[in-house]
Formats: C-alpha cells, sequence, structure tokens
C-alpha cells in the first residue's frame, strides 16, 4: 500500500474561479474510485494500492483539458513503503508520539 | 499571507525509527515559531509570513545535522496570492463548494 | 507530447555508495525505453508520449525494491502541453530568448 | 554547499508570451548572484552557499509581482550534503559510473 501526493494545476487562460472548479473536477473522479484520500490546500492525500492509484490519477490529469485548457502540470510524490503497513493516519501518529 | 509546504527528509544512515524522530525534531521549531500549521503524512503546511515562515524553515532544515545526519534533502513549495487574504482553509472550502 | 521530471530516492538503509547505484539502475531501464531524456543532478527530465513516461516510470520506481530496498520515494512532475509541440530544449531557448 | 533546483510560476491571468518572460526576468536576478546555475526546462539548479541561495531566490520569487502577477508558485528543493563537497556535476557523473 502507497500513500501518494498529488496536485493538479491547469495553466493558460486561467481566472481565479476556474482554478478550485478544476480541482473539483479533477476530485470527483478521485471520489468516484473508492480510494480514500485527504484534501489539503496544498494538495490532496491518497491511499492505496499503487496501480489503482496512478491509474486515478492518469484520469483526474485529463479532466481539465475535457473543458478546454491547454497545458496542466501534475505533480505526484509517492511514499511506497514495502517492509509494513504504512497508512497516512499512521504517518501522523508516529511524529506526534516522537514529539511528546 | 503565504501558504507554504514543506518536507524535511535526512539522508544516509537512517533508521526506520530516526525518520519520524527528525521530523518531530523540526515540528518543534516550528511550534516554537508561533505560526499556524497543520501537519500531513507528507508534509507540513504552514500559514502567515513569507519571511516568516522562510526564516523557520531554515532552521528546521539545519536540525537533522544537530543529531548527526550529513545529509538532508528538503523540499518546499509556496503559495503566495497578493490580491487576496488566502488561508490553508478557505483553499479547501472553495473546492468543496465547486464540488457540490 | 510531454516533458516529465522524475527523481527516485530509495530509503532506509542507504549508504553513500548505493543512492547513486540505483539512480543508474532506474536510469538503464529509461535507457533501454528508448524515450529520449536528460539526467540532471536534481531528477531526470523525459520526454514523449505521456502514457509511455509514465509506463516507464512505473518500471524505474521498482528496480530499487529488486536490490533489497523496503522504502522508495518517487516524485514526478508532468509538463503536459497541448496546443503546440513543446519540447524540453524549447522551453530552454524560449527562455534564453527573452532574457537577451 | 548545497544543490538547489527552484521553479517560479505566476498564476493568475497568464498568457503563453509571459511565462518564459517571468522566467527570464527571475534568471536575470541569479545571474547578477554570481551564483553558479544551470536552467532546465523544468527548473533551474544552483550550487552555493545555502544561506545566499535562498536569499536570491527569495528575490527571484518577488520579481513577477513586479511586472502585476497576483499570486506566484515557487517550488525549492535542496539537497544539502556536509560530509563532503558535492557539485552537480559531481552528482551526474557518479550516476554515469555506475551504469558503465
Amino acid at each position: 500500500m502507497a500513500i501518494v501526493e498529488v496536485s493538479i494545476a491547469p495553466l493558460l487562460g486561467l481566472s481565479d474561479t476556474s482554478l478550485s472548479e478544476y480541482v473539483a473536477d479533477a476530485i470527483k473522479i478521485l471520489e468516484k474510485s473508492g480510494l480514500q484520500f485527504q484534501l489539503t490546500s496544498m494538495g490532496t492525500i491518497i491511499e492505496g494500492d499503487l496501480d489503482e492509484i496512478l491509474g486515478t490519477i492518469r484520469e483526474m490529469h485529463e479532466s481539465p483539458y475535457k473543458k478546454g485548457m491547454k497545458r496542466v502540470v501534475t505533480s505526484i510524490k509517492i511514499d511506497d513503503r514495502r517492509d509494513k503497513v504504512a497508512t497516512s493516519e499512521g504517518k501522523v501518529e508516529s511524529v506526534r508520539k516522537k514529539m511528546e
């Protein structure tokens, strides 16, 4: 199981309104996938099978073009641990414990 | 006011235990700064004056060396909007509204 | 045609020698793909069909596990322009012209 | 000595022409700093004293606002090794040697 952060930013001809609108379109695709995710102000954190996540991100990346955007910049960061099951919540909890 | 995401990753000689330990050290420095922040599994999102944030991140980047690490990779993403006050919560809220 | 930057960083138990060794393994996979790429000190820039690139990166991400690594962090940044053919060289050239 | 990759992307109201124009403005500031750098299609790689680099990036981040941009997204990745002098060229060379 992997933890992946993604941000999708359409460029060119972007107005203020449209940015969150395009993000919303991409998140709707993510919702349909059934994958667990957390929306943050700097990206979206997704947990699950890596290939399933990457397939969904590939679809999300396509969504702004469907509304006429001509250039999309998508950033993906994969944290893929295979010695034990690492959850998004578990990673944050581990830092919190060390802070006590 | 800017919104900044930071992740600090010490490299070389890292054991499982130490990663969250080093992140915890850096977050303690951030706590002392008084800046508002949100800890996520893929980074830390900080809100506030850009120069204050960058000064604090500079200190955070230094913390793993104090415990003997020899190489630190720090990633910073700045979203700095000046036409209106953009908060971390406001950005997420804006996407949620568009999804309805 | 898309331009994609990728960096692959195995974590846990990493010695100095192994980091460039693991990167070399991943680049060998990229070489076999026939895709055009440029190796830099902070990542590898690949040009070509987006799906072909993402398929190759998926293989590259797998390579450190084959040598026993337990955790790999892979960062991908996609710049995908569809209004005209954008090459890596053309983007740099465009900035250089504006600087004159 | 650190190796730092930076990319500066003005958002909102951006036309095709302006993107490379804004990057060119930022690179001119970098040129004046005297720091060694390499311009790539996905960012700029700078070598030198970390504080000097971060000070220069702070100025570069400011440049699009001077031409009326209202929102700038700047990404910074710091690779800061202190056990030996790591140069940008040396890192690439190290991977190439392992590939032979």
